[in-house]
């Protein structure tokens, strides 16, 4: 493609409201151009990049055995009322009235649809598994859409659906995407992890998210730093792996601490370690009490209680809620003599403690030398912490680091959530009638393309792999006046065109703007025809390492080919 | 692809609400759905077919030069403002507000947002010409959604738009859209014709649109039964080609004519052929009246009348008006003794008439023997007819022929419409500033699905052309329970799949069930894999004309070759 017709708008200047490199630079380098908050326009470049990432994900889709649909964008507010998300789903959800005053959504997800297609067609379970996905734009009229496409109200969505007449068939459907979304996002190149996740309000089981590693990500994720284990830090399990101590067991006594609340305090006024120190915590968990016990170097985990204790909702107690089961408020509680109407339920490493402090349930008091083991009563040892940097990995291999994530896509257990709302049945082999059971798996195609642009990236400007650049190589004449560069040149295009996708810069500008701009877009090779294209040798340039080297044009495919990656 | 994973629901009936052949048969073959009135999901078979227009689109765009980009759906009501066509558009513009209550478009046409984006970075002529397309989903609220996918309210269409510094690079370019336009439709296999259509309210000059030969059509083409030339009736020019009469020239004469007023009447009363009557009809144009004269058997064409006066509005005068203007109502109209306030626009044809009738423009009185050189003054002859099937072909090649057409593209000179409303302009070779020239061509991607669909149909089903067919082959076992069958059939799809798409059905079905489904879905060939499997011979037939032969395994490529279309 020649450069002078396509429309890639670069610019000098970092944008005054892009906040990020991968937005500064899709702006700069002419991929994206803003309409109005949250809503991009992807100029020729990003339009190309983004039909890269449709078209490997399209490969690993069908290779997994889904089959591509399209949906509308327009969806009948009926839809949304047979499953009562169009009550539920708040403003996210951007709604309008046709002519004849009928409300609509425009879709930000598709299962409503997708249930409502699927339950008119099938009634049989021979004709399940079925698997289906659409590349399709989403709308979601985000509170604060931000940092170009990454988060926008309009994008570009791979969403997949599955129907199962059983639970078998669903894990194996799960393992299958599962798989083709590890391919899809190492063929883009991405450094990512398949992060165990929260099921959540969906009411699914098993959910994983695809998180690729950026500073400027919105979750944390706790990875191992010698496996592929990898979860939301609200779901990573801790596995009990502490170090028995064997210091002489102390006598329980009570100590007074005068205005100590925190574990800080307490800690620094009885001068030991925060880890010698019982945190304790009373929940309101759905209608009951339940005094929860960490370690005081540790953070007690919520999310982790709510699904121990099968829980809709987990709250901290109010002071005064403290007093009236405790008889003692925020700050000396402690797990000695509570009630029996109170569950106890601590972390295993609290078990592991000798000669601890805890609250006393009495203002200013604590105990000390306290050996759970010995002196703590019907308690219930479960992983209730937060997993921290440096705990060991939970699959025993390594040890465990935080990082940032963005993410990329999404695969679920749906179970029968919508099947069952909308009635999405299907006669089973004893011609009984069940609801299917569904997953579901989206993956953010232009977020991907955002994600990729953050990974891949230097001071001089953008840095694609291979696999997802918009071209693969950059043909570059110094001068387009002289008659010997142009001839080379368009010879050397024409040859190329053949074997490669190639960006020709057949523009009349200074080499200065031409070099500039082709660092900016990134493609990644550079092929300069300049003073020595007479004795046919020209500059091959790799954007990604900088290295640079003459060589003759005899000599230039196997160059190429060599510092390409396929 | 394996039949038993796709989701082909097929129905036996025809639906209730389809009343046109491709309706009934995307419906019955499981090619859509429809999720609400005129929106529809594009079920896995139809998805195949809108890619493979797609890319047919693809590769002729770029061919001609153009370079793709994507725009979103959400667009701004400033932009719609700034053209004043927020105001102009109607009902037919879906119109919503986000959650800051912001007014937004879902963009029916992207003039206005292209315009935009091409303003904001394109100042020199040295940047121009520049043509960008895009196929992205349109929202037109359509009073009457119909004949599903082809008139539709939510649909896929390719917008071009071309930016030029002069009018000769806006006739370059337009010249290779309006060939790659009749590449595409050529290639979709589609009997169409590139019509002069009317460029109406838009302003601009040239302007053709391609339409789809069928009686369901909504427009009426006249184009010839010998050549290339096709128009819209309203805009086909009429050659001046009339015999010349040697009948002896009458004297002028009052006749009475009691209450006779339409053609048909004068002519049954006087016993003379309607071709000897002269029709007189006075319209208001702009401010001025006109006395238009055709031949009695002919149509008067207002939109010629308003472009031979460039006029902005062209009625009807009133009966009152006639009274005032001619003394007479209409019904004895005639272009005898007019004052010379009023013009004598007459159709060529006129001018050929011997002994004609005319209205005296006295109340139920004629002339006879009119002769309009001799007896008529101050006449414009003009072409103010429409034209006539036999009449000779406007590029006299030929007679004329009349059809009714599916719009399924358009290619418009815009000129300087949107560039000057909304101040898009660059600095020309002199630094003068200048308003751009623009071009705008479009087609309905998924409409020309449907006039496909319309086109290549049968008494059992659809019937593809390959170059648009979601398959190229259907292999079709009659009993997969018999092992030599599921065996042959297993080698057949490996070694097939490698040149051609194949859809095997591997659903365990009654034959009858099969064979009816293959017919309806309409692949090219079909494969059937039955009784003589043990010996390696299958049956091979031809979806477009029945043909059916069986072939020795051996010789199947070699068959299928000589069948398929490339």
């Amino acid at each position: 493609m020649k450069q002078s017709m396509m429309f890639i708008p670069t610019l000098r200047e970092i944008p005054s409201d892009a906040d990020v490199r991968s937005h500064q630079l899709l702006l700069r380098a002419g991929f994206v151009r803003q309409n109005a908050a949250g809503v991009y326009s992807f100029l020729p470049l990003g339009k190309k990049v983004l039909q890269k990432v449709e078209k490997i994900v399209r490969e690993e889709m069908e290779r997994a055995g889904a089959v591509e649909l399209l949906m509308p964008a327009l969806q009948q507010a009926e839809l949304w009322q047979e499953s009562g998300r169009w009550y539920s789903y708040g403003p996210e959800m951007m709604r309008m009235q046709d002519r004849h005053n009928r409300d609509f959504a425009l879709g930000p997800t598709h299962e409503e649809m997708i249930t409502s297609l699927v339950r008119d067609e099938i009634n049989s379970y021979k004709k399940l598994p079925l698997t289906l996905y659409q590349i399709q734009t989403k709308f979601r009229d985000e509170k604060r859409p931000r940092f170009g496409i990454l988060r926008g109200r309009e994008f570009l969505m791979k969403d997949a659906y599955s129907f199962h007449a059983n639970h078998e068939s669903l894990d194996e459907v799960y393992e299958k995407l599962f798989q083709a979304y590890s391919n899809i996002f190492s063929r883009c190149g991405l450094d990512f992890r398949a992060v165990i996740a929260d099921s959540g309000a969906m009411g699914g089981k098993d959910t994983h998210e695809f998180m690729v590693l950026s500073d400027i990500g919105e979750d944390t994720i706790a990875y191992s730093d010698s496996s592929s284990f990898a979860a939301n830090i609200e779901m990573a399990p801790v596995i009990v792996n502490y170090e028995v101590s064997h210091e002489a067991e102390a006598q329980l006594a009570k100590v007074d601490t005068p205005n100590q609340h925190s574990i800080e305090e307490v800690s620094k006024f009885l001068s030991v370690p925060k880890e010698k120190c019982i945190k304790s915590m009373l929940f309101k968990v759905d209608d009951q009490y339940v005094l929860v016990l960490v370690r005081g170097d540790h953070e007690v985990n919520d999310i982790k209680i709510k699904n121990i204790l099968e829980a809709s909702v987990v709250e901290l107690a109010t002071p005064k809620e403290a007093k009236e089961v405790l008889g003692c408020t925020i700050g000396s509680l402690g797990p000695v003599g509570v009630p029996s109407s109170v569950c106890i339920l601590s972390d295993h490493a609290v078990k592991f403690m000798v000669n601890g402090i805890c609250g006393a349930n009495e203002e200013g008091m604590h105990f000390s030398g306290v050996n759970p083991l010995r002196d703590l009563e019907n308690i219930q040892y479960e992983d209730v912490r937060f997993i921290q940097e440096g705990d060991p990995s939970p699959d025993g291999k390594g040890k465990v680091v935080f990082a940032k994530g963005i993410e990329v896509g999404h695969v679920f257990k749906l179970g029968t959530r919508y099947s069952e709302a909308m009635n999405a049945t299907f006669l089973d082999e004893n011609g009984k009638s069940r609801p299917m059971i569904m997953g579901c798996y989206g993956i953010g195609v232009s977020r991907t393309v955002a994600a990729i642009a953050e990974q891949f990236n230097d001071e001089n400007g953008l840095v694609w792999p291979r696999s997802v650049s918009p071209f693969d190589l950059h043909l570059v004449p110094i001068n387009t006046k002289q008659e010997d560069q142009k001839e080379l040149s368009d010879k050397l295009y024409e040859l190329l065109t053949k074997d490669y996708e190639v960006l020709y810069d057949d523009r009349m500008e200074r080499p200065g703007v031409k070099f500039a701009d082709s660092d900016l877009i990134g493609l990644p090779i550079r092929i300069t025809v300049g003073k020595r294209a007479a004795e046919g040798i020209v500059e091959v340039k790799i954007r990604q390492t900088g290295e640079s080297m003459e060589i003759n044009t005899e000599n230039l495919i196997e160059t190429i080919e060599k510092f390409i990656v396929k």
